[in-house]
């Protein structure tokens, strides 16, 4: 439906003090606009361009620039995000209840490779200083992490780590940080189920995340299901230390006396592992070794208006560069299935995007819900009408390229340029498997704002609005806004965020990392617990 | 099927030296009996009675008492836990091959209400100190917990937490601990969808465990999907403070300009809070007022031969008192569902027990498993053959009397005696729906060990087998070993239970305590992620 690249439709605003009032339409052809201004816009407001606003509007909110017939397509992006709920004059504000939400598309039919096809042109002469790995994987932090077969050794884990950061870490200034890898799976869960490989390859997958060096070391319990045998199958991953094993610790083996001993054995066996860890020393690597994951969460109206289009910039940038690019969400992309397989490297690439599609809706069906489960009450608030408009403003971080390649959710790249991985929308569960996939740098975009961060890849939050990165100024690491207040274009900011995607991957710290912030991983399990 | 109380069924063991074969048979008309003797048996050791070991056989595991015919019923607690896979003579190892699962038991034409009908003898002048809340219920520790709508807030408010615990506790001496309630719901969830009740009301109703004083505080985002109007409808749960309203922070909120002025936000909450939580003081109350949550994990074939028989012994004990003691486990229940409806008090909870079993039953056929899927490698190296088996070692927890009442997973309780809350049998979520249905205190029995641990409640763990509870002497709180032993009965470690139980609630700390050990709260979210 899309005819021409999103970026260059953005009508050009013009600098101006904030009190005037402003749109921004996406498209020549969209029949709608969103507000700019700070506070929305009073009833009477009239644009540039002589438009009266027959209402009040909120920020973000859309605004009808013609009169639409009900019945009639409310047309954004260039596409359909629903129907005229009844006629609405132009200078109308439209509410969520005036868009009637389409069906979801089918999956069928779909065009292939029709789009993004030409090569884009290459981008050398940029690099970076990172930690390369033996399997050629590049680190962007250096960090012992301690994986767990289960939620039962949490809590002796945390201890221990509490114990080897203050203890062990200052003797290794080479190591930046010590993380135990905590998720709640592992046992009482149906192992065997449909989907329960899902969990498993996502824990074995993040452990060999390039941030961690190749040395793995795991705690267990002894009596849980997921054991060790199962979630490091011999010769399945490449490990750099103990000779291709994983330094285990076992609490139930017959070894450990008491509590002290459990801690003891995990100290000794992480003392050991931070003085490999120690040895790694920054090295001027090629952008074509950063492997970003990119999500959106938190999101307005001009989150596919600022932060977004500024990510797909930076998304050519790095896959012109070389490096693989990760976008996800499945249902932020359901609604448009048609774009991407259009943008599709090769018919196999199409077909497994359309098999993550189908496996989602039947999931989502399973459990008595759809794709339209997905939008939030802040999303509402922000703007956004229904997932149709949301996924079109989510899609916009992909960029032009073609795709190159398709993840299931957990597995592990094996392929550079532009990735579909396919992941739910959760923030916590989409970074958690991008882990899984090995990213080394991650990327949020933000319109309502969220502290979101992971302890394991530094976080590069951007702010679609130069309000959120002024209040959140020591949470925000880059203000899109400026797109929005036409103090900046879309590519000034693609740019920007290029540029501190090198800085960050060298080693300069984000917010999130300055103050600690980590959120929890949250593995996806299909599968019952029992 | 079972006859006769299992207590009363226990072969008495004699006192011996432990290198003398031995034995314990559940039931007299089990044909099958589990080794005692630490580190198993060797082929050819002769017990008392004459038999003779025709093969090895690990401890815990079952013998054959008399021959056994192909296809012949394999009795322990006198219930067919299987058939012989193949002919078994006298002395023979029953291995988990040689026992064929039956199918799981209909949920038609079940007995109702006609087992533990009589009310046993009231037991009186047992008390503890306790905490006592304006609901009327009672503490066992005095806790500030701060709830979460999302985990998008989690990095936050566990930065706020450890500044609150070394700034602000200090200064209420009266108050024992700062617990954060993190976990990963909240948004990039199906909340509406068929079950997305059952993790809402966990969160909520945890919020109002009785260690927490009443005093409700919250920390939200504010884009999120679980708003706090949400979470907490107006009205709908009693609030000791703020005149009925949950102290509540939003960091969303305008007036947030930066981090540090979300963390001071917080932080001003938590002092006004503790000020509050810091007048509580401990007093007299009956035993009535305990509300025991009981659950098993890492269990072997002692589980239900000492450990779960001394726990149903306590269990009697504090019915007969007039507390609130509840077991759980569905998947581990379910083969005994005939026992239960035996002993509901009226056909309305023989008819809610069926209903949760029905409920489960659906939901594993649903993500293609059934009960059977809930047995570990754990269980199966610690003798249990199957689920059956565990089911009914499991159940012994439960003891004698009536079963009063039937909880749905996250709901609060609303009577006292002894209650059947519906949970998984994962140990992290039937303890954090435990800590929503309201429990005070915690028992936790495991043969093969496991360091559990919950901030907001005193665990008490109880080792099955003397070697766990002196290997792990600094983890386990009582050792019911002593039982297959034979130096002390099954009601000498019940009442030792009993009075432990009476202590820690009064505020002596359990080794999880001691350690500050913690699991995580992990919900039970049947619905779809988004």
């Amino acid at each position: 439906m899309t005819t021409a690249p999103l970026a260059a439709a953005v009508s050009a605003p013009t600098p101006s003090p904030s009190p005037m009032p402003r749109y921004i339409r996406m498209h020549d052809n969209d029949n709608v606009a969103i507000v700019v201004n700070d506070g929305g816009l009073p009833a009477g407001a009239v644009f540039g361009d002589g438009l009266v606003l027959r209402e009040a509007v909120p920020q973000g909110h859309k605004v009808a620039l013609v009169d639409i017939a009900a019945g009639a397509p409310v047309l954004r992006y260039n596409v359909a995000i629903g129907t005229a709920a009844r006629a609405l004059a132009a200078g109308s504000w439209i509410a969520e209840a005036e868009v009637v939400m389409p069906a979801a598309r089918g999956l069928e039919n779909l065009p292939v490779g029709t789009r993004g096809q030409q090569a884009l042109e290459p981008l050398e002469g940029y690099t970076f200083e990172g930690y390369r790995n033996a399997d050629g994987s590049v680190g962007t932090r250096n960090i012992l992490a301690i994986t767990t077969t289960v939620q039962c050794v949490a809590g002796v884990v945390e201890h221990a780590v509490a114990r080897i950061k203050a203890e062990l870490l200052p003797k290794y200034p080479n190591v930046d940080d010590v993380v135990g890898l905590e998720h709640t799976y592992g046992c009482g869960v149906a192992i065997d189920a449909p989907g329960a490989e899902i969990p498993i390859r996502t824990v074995r997958n993040i452990s060999m995340n390039p941030n961690f060096g190749g040395q793995a070391m795991l705690v267990s319990l002894g009596c849980e299901k997921l054991q060790p045998a199962r979630l490091f199958p011999k010769g399945s991953i490449p490990i750099a230390n103990n000779g291709g094993e994983v330094a285990h610790v076992c609490l139930q083996d017959q070894a450990h006396v008491g509590f002290m001993s459990m801690v003891a054995s995990i100290m000794q066996t992480a003392d050991r592992q931070l003085a490999q860890l120690d040895l790694r020393r920054r090295e001027t690597c090629p952008a074509s070794e950063l492997v970003v994951g990119m999500q959106c969460g938190g999101s307005d109206a001009f989150s596919g208006v600022t932060a977004n289009p500024a990510l797909g910039f930076a998304t050519d940038l790095l896959v012109r560069a070389g490096a693989t690019v990760m976008f996800s969400e499945t249902t932020e992309v359901r609604d448009g299935i048609d774009q991407l397989t259009a943008r599709a490297a090769s018919p196999a690439v199409a077909e497994a995007m359309i098999a993550q599609m189908a496996w989602y809706d039947a999931y989502l069906t399973r459990g008595g819900v759809d794709r339209s489960a997905n939008t939030t009450p802040g999303n509402k608030k922000g703007g956004l009408s229904n997932i149709v408009e949301k996924a079109m403003g989510s899609i916009v971080k992909s960029g032009s390229s073609a795709i190159s390649g398709v993840l299931a959710p957990g597995e592990k790249l094996t392929r550079k340029g532009l990735i579909y991985a396919a992941t739910p929308a959760s923030d916590f569960i989409c970074g958690t498997l991008q882990l899984a996939a090995g990213m080394n740098l991650h990327v949020f975009t933000t319109g309502r704002g969220t502290p979101y961060g992971l302890a394991a890849v530094p976080v590069i939050k951007v702010a679609t609005r130069t309000e959120l990165a002024k209040r959140w100024h020591d949470l925000m690491d880059l203000d899109a806004g400026t797109i929005a207040s036409g103090e900046a274009s879309i590519a000034d900011v693609g740019w920007e965020l290029f540029h501190m995607l090198l800085a960050v991957a060298s080693g300069r710290k984000t917010w999130a990392e300055q103050w600690k912030l980590h959120n929890a991983l949250v593995l996806f399990n299909p599968a019952p617990v029992t």
